[in-house]
């Protein structure tokens, strides 16, 4: 493996409500200089939840995503609050957008979004043992719970409107657990 | 499902060399009004290679990732060039990046990155038949070919160095089409 490349000057290029843009020069171990750009996110951090309803179901939500102008089928995820810790902040999520809280909290890995370009991860939480509950959240309409067989998720990654990346990873990252080849760290 | 929002105005509200922010305000049906950001990117998409070395083995790549400011673990992808077809691009990239060219192109997927922020997408295209050719890439450093076994993906799933979401999905939908429960289009 090379050793990192050193990082010559960086500064913020860009920035506006919810996006900052680093630019920065390195040098890598061979001598070459490039000058990169990044994201760099604000705030705490994010959870992207994986919650079994049932053995053999996991809760999807069907919600607008301003990125792609159109709905999506995916996880519920949301921002981590300052100073909130990251169970509390998947049990606040889960209340806010399926209206539902869990007694156990499994955190399986931290995932990056785009390495070569954005700083940002978020951390995929299994959470099982659920029960009704619900808190008021922010979403400008109440989003859809759509319960999924985890039998059948090969047709969700068929479905059109499943495209989110990151979700399918999650869910890949829970098959393997539920088969007892990847461990996961109680929360 | 939702009627989709109506799109009230929208403007660039910050802009660096590879990043837009466009601002929009919605109404949804609902009527209630929000704004929001959203990443827009320039250029012609993107491609996510899973790149089969035997039928039992994927080519890796450990490359630098300035977004994380570390070395992570990944599948080769990269830009289309402006008018260049998926195809091409794809085996375009194969070959700078992990010096082999494929004579199978199989598309998998459209993943989005954040359907929430971002309009970007990436197309995961299988390769198969691949033969050594190599071209010279944008690269500042030689990119290190990893060959990894698809009966143990649950180990590069727990590996630190490995953390991209749509590289994981990517690798997901791979194995469900391998087992014959998802569909892809030949190129």
């Amino acid at each position: 493996m090379h050793k990192k490349p050193e990082i010559l000057q960086r500064h913020v290029v860009a920035q506006s409500r919810l996006f900052r843009v680093e630019s920065f020069d390195l040098r890598f171990s061979n001598g070459v200089e490039r000058t990169y750009e990044r994201l760099v996110p604000g705030g705490s951090g994010a959870v992207m939840l994986v919650a079994l309803l049932d053995d053999k179901t996991v809760a999807l939500i069907r919600e607008y995503g301003g990125g792609i102008e159109d709905y999506t089928l995916t996880l519920p995820k949301g921002a981590i609050d300052l100073g909130e810790s990251l169970r509390d902040a998947c049990n606040r999520e889960l209340q806010e957008e399926i209206g539902y809280a869990g007694r156990e909290f499994i955190w399986l890995k931290k995932l990056s979004l785009s390495p070569s370009y954005m700083k940002s991860g978020i951390d995929v939480v299994l959470v099982r043992d659920l029960y009704p509950s619900q808190l008021e959240g922010d979403e400008p309409e109440p989003l859809e719970l759509v319960p999924w067989s985890l039998e059948r998720l090969h047709e969700l990654y068929a479905q059109e409107d499943c495209t989110e990346g990151r979700a399918i990873a999650a869910l890949a990252l829970t098959q393997e657990f539920l088969a007892g080849r990847f461990s996961g760290t109680p929360l």
